[in-house]
C-alpha cells in the first residue's frame, strides 16, 4: 500500500470523537476499503485541556484551525466544529488550498451550501456532507446517485430526534409537552436551550439541504416555512388517534405544478404509514420518485458513532477519489467467514401443539423441554371445549439442535396429537 | 456534450421495459446526471413479434444476444433476461470484451457472483447489480459505500414481495394460506408456479448476494438454510399476535462468534419493530453496523419502474466511470424551481376549538368554513359535561389562505371561546 492519507480534523466534540474512535476501531477494514491507510495528522480543538473520551496523541492538537487547513501535509479536511463562523471560511480556505473537505455541519450548508459547492466545483475539489442530515442514515448519496433515474416528487422526513422523542412520549403516556421536555433535558435528549429543536429550526436546516439536492434548486433556510411542536397538547394527540392518525414533526419538500414547497411543522399522518412507526429518537426520510415510487430510509439521526459512520464513509470516498480518481471497483469477496449450520444457530421458538385435554399434560411436555435444555418464556393454553386443544409455547433462546431433540421427544408422547407448527421468534432483530 | 454512450440491452421483459421507459421519460435529466447522452443501440429479445408496452425502434431488435455483447459499438451491456443460462456466459463475454455490465439477475449472481466479479476485476471492468435485490431500494451501493466505516453485524430483510403480501392478508383477514395464494395469483402478485416465492428460494438468492457483500465472504445459495411459508396457519398468526408478534418471511445474515448464519424462514418479530410495519408487497432491509447502529431501507422490491430505477442508477454510474473515471463531483444546484409561499400550499387541517355548548353552534361554525370554501371531512364533538366543550374538525384539502380566513372568522364568533390548535394532516405522504 502507498503512503497513508493524512487527515486534518476541525473540532473534536461529539462527532469528531466518533470519527476518531471509528478510525481506530475499524482501521484495517477501513484501510482495505479506502485503498490506503488513513492517519489523523492534526486536530483543531477549542480547549487543549478538555477531557476526551477517545485516546489521542496530544502532539496532534492545536487551538488554531487555520493551521490545519493550510498545512501542506494535510490531504483531506474534516469539519465537525459546527456553526457558521469560522467554519464557513475554514471550509472555503481548505477548498481553495485544493483539499477535499468533509463536513457534518448542517447550518453552514443550509446557509452557504450553494456558494461552497460552487467554489469546490471551480477548484475541482470534493465537498462531501453525508453526516449533515440524519446522522448515520445514508441519504445524501442515495439522493445524488441511487435516484439518478428519477424525478423526485416529494421528500417527507422525521429529521429531528429530540422532537420525535418528545412527541412519542407525549403520545404514549399522555404527558404534556413541558413535562416531557424537562425529562428529555434531564436525560440529555434535549438541550438546555431547546429552541433549535422544538421550534423546528434544526429540521429546517436539514430539509433545506435535502431539498436543494433532490430538486436541484438552491433552497435557503429562509425559504423554509417553520412551525415547532410547543403548542401540541395530549388532547390533540388523543383526538388525532381517534381519527386514525399519529403526530410527527415533518420536514416536507414537494414539487407542485412547477413550484417547490418546503416546510417544517407538526402534522398528523395515517397510523398505518411507515413514518408513523418511527418512534423515539429515530429519524426517517420518505422519498417519492417518479420511477422508484416510495422509499424510506430509517435509522439513528444523531450521535457520535452514527454521525461518525457517515463522515467516515465520505472520507473513504474522498480517499478513493484522491488515490484512484474514482470510488473503485467492487472486488470479489475475499475474507472467509465459515457458514454456521442451522442446527447450531440460536433463536427463540414458537411451538404450537395439539394435545389431549387431561391433567398433567403440561407437566409432561414441560419436562421434555427441560430435559433438552429448552426453557419456556410463555404458554398459551386455550379453552376446554374441544379435544384436542391447542397448547402454544414460546421458548427462551436455545440452540436449534436442542429444540429439534425436544420436539422429537414431545411428538412421541401419547398425550400429544400433533406438533402443529414451529416458528422462530426473532425478538432481537 | 460528447458523443452518446451506446447501450446494449439483453432482455425486454418487465425490467427491460422499465429501463427503456425511464430512459425515454427522463432522458434529459439522466443525460445531465450521467454527463453524456445515452442511446439504446441493440435490444436482444426472445420473440421479435411480442407486444411491448414501450415504444421501440424495431431495427434495434435482435434475437441473438451474442450479437449484442460482441458489437464493438455497444459501450455498456444491461442484462435483464434472468436465469443462469445463457445470462452467465453473456455477462462473462461482455466483460471479456471490456464492456461494463449492469445486471438485475439475482439467480446468476447468487450462483456465480464471485467468479463473475473476479473476472470483472481481472479485466478492469465494472459489474453493477443494484437491481438484483429489493427492486428500487438502494441497498447494494449503501452496503458497499455508505457503510464503509462499519463492521456489519446483521442483515434482516423482507425481500420477497409475494410472500409479504400473502402473510399480510392472512394476518389482516384471518384467511388460510392456500386461499390468499389463489387470490394473489389472480391479481398477478404471485406466479402460476409459486414455489420460487413461497418456498423462500427467491429470498435465498437475494440474501446470498447481500451476505456476500456485507460480510465480504462468498456465500453460495446452497449455504442458505431455507424454509417457506406454506405451513403457516391463521391460528399461528393469531397466537403470535396475542404474544405481541407479527409474522414475516425473514432473510437473515448474521455474524456470530466468527461464523456466518444465513437463513430464510418465517419468523415472529415484535409488533413494534419497524420491520413489522412493512406490509403488502413492500420490501425492507434492516442492517445493524457497529458504528451506525440500526438502519432500515424500505420501498418497492419489484416491478418494472422500481427495478428499472435501480438499473438506470447503475447505468449512470457506469457512464460516469467510462467518461470521467469516477462518479463525479456534486455540482451546485442549478435549476430554479420557485418556492411556493405557505399561504398557497394545500393540505388537510385538524382544527380543535373550545365552544360554548348550545344548540346551533356547529351550524354557525360549519357555515363559516363553508363561506371560505373549506369543506369538512370529520367532526368529533365530545360529551356535554363541561362548558366550554371541545369541537374537533378535520377538513378536506384546502389552501392554507382559506383555512386562515375561515379561522379568523370563526375566532370572532361569540360561541367560540378559543381556537385551541390547528395541525396539518398529511394523509398522502
Amino acid at each position: 500500500m502507498e503512503k497513508p492519507v493524512q487527515v486534518g480534523l476541525l473540532g473534536c466534540g461529539t462527532v469528531g470523537s466518533g470519527v476518531l474512535s471509528i478510525l481506530q476501531a475499524n482501521a484495517e477494514r477501513i484501510a482495505a476499503r479506502a485503498g490506503a491507510l488513513i492517519e489523523v495528522r492534526r486536530v483543531a480543538v477549542r480547549d487543549l485541556k478538555k477531557y476526551r473520551t477517545v485516546s489521542l496523541d496530544e502532539a496532534l492538537l492545536t487551538t488554531d484551525p487555520w493551521e490545519v487547513v493550510s498545512d501542506p501535509s494535510v490531504d483531506i479536511v474534516i469539519e465537525v466544529m459546527g456553526g457558521v463562523d469560522p467554519a464557513r471560511d475554514l471550509i472555503a480556505a481548505a477548498v481553495d488550498n485544493g483539499k477535499p473537505v468533509i463536513t457534518a455541519n448542517k447550518e453552514v450548508l443550509a446557509k452557504h451550501g450553494p456558494e461552497l459547492l460552487s467554489l469546490a466545483a471551480r477548484r475541482g475539489v470534493d465537498l462531501f456532507f453525508e453526516g449533515s442530515v440524519a446522522g448515520g442514515i445514508p441519504i445524501i448519496k442515495p439522493l445524488r446517485e441511487s435516484l439518478a433515474a428519477n424525478r423526485v416528487q416529494a421528500i417527507v422526513g422525521i429529521i429531528n430526534g429530540t422532537t420525535n422523542y418528545v412527541l412519542t412520549r407525549m403520545s404514549r403516556e399522555g404527558m404534556p409537552f413541558a413535562e416531557v421536555l424537562r425529562e428529555a433535558q434531564a436525560l440529555g435528549y434535549a438541550e438546555a436551550d431547546p429552541a433549535s429543536d422544538v421550534e423546528g429550526y434544526d429540521a429546517a436546516f436539514k430539509i433545506a439541504i435535502l431539498a436543494s439536492l433532490a430538486f436541484e434548486t438552491p433552497v435557503r433556510v429562509e425559504d423554509v416555512y417553520c412551525e415547532g411542536i410547543t403548542r401540541i397538547t395530549p388532547e390533540d394527540i388523543r383526538y388525532g388517534r381517534e381519527l386514525g392518525y399519529e403526530i410527527k414533526l415533518l420536514a416536507i419538500a414537494r414539487e407542485h405544478e412547477g413550484r417547490l414547497e418546503v416546510r417544517v411543522h407538526p402534522a398528523f399522518i395515517p397510523a398505518a404509514h411507515p413514518l408513523a412507526a418511527v418512534t423515539d429518537v429515530f429519524n426517517a426520510i420518505f422519498v417519492r420518485g417518479d420511477a422508484v415510487g416510495e422509499l424510506m430510509f430509517y435509522g439513528r439521526g444523531a450521535g457520535s458513532l452514527p454521525t461518525g459512520s457517515a463522515v467516515v464513509a465520505d472520507l473513504v470516498d474522498a480517499v478513493r477519489r484522491l488515490r484512484f480518481g474514482g470510488n473503485g471497483r467492487l472486488q470479489p469477496p475475499a475474507a472467509q467467514l465459515p457458514i454456521k449450520p442451522i442446527e447450531e444457530t440460536v433463536s427463540r421458538y414458537y411451538v404450537s401443539l395439539k394435545v389431549v385435554d387431561r391433567p398433567g399434560v403440561l407437566a409432561k411436555i414441560a419436562a421434555a423441554f427441560g430435559e433438552n435444555d429448552v426453557s419456556i418464556d410463555s404458554v398459551i393454553q386455550k379453552g376446554r371445549l374441544e379435544d384436542p386443544v391447542d397448547l402454544v409455547f414460546v421458548t427462551h433462546e436455545v440452540q436449534e439442535a436442542n429444540i429439534r431433540r425436544a420436539l422429537a421427544q414431545i411428538s412421541r408422547l401419547p398425550v400429544v396429537r400433533q406438533v402443529s407448527n414451529v416458528i422462530r421468534v426473532e425478538a432481537e432483530v
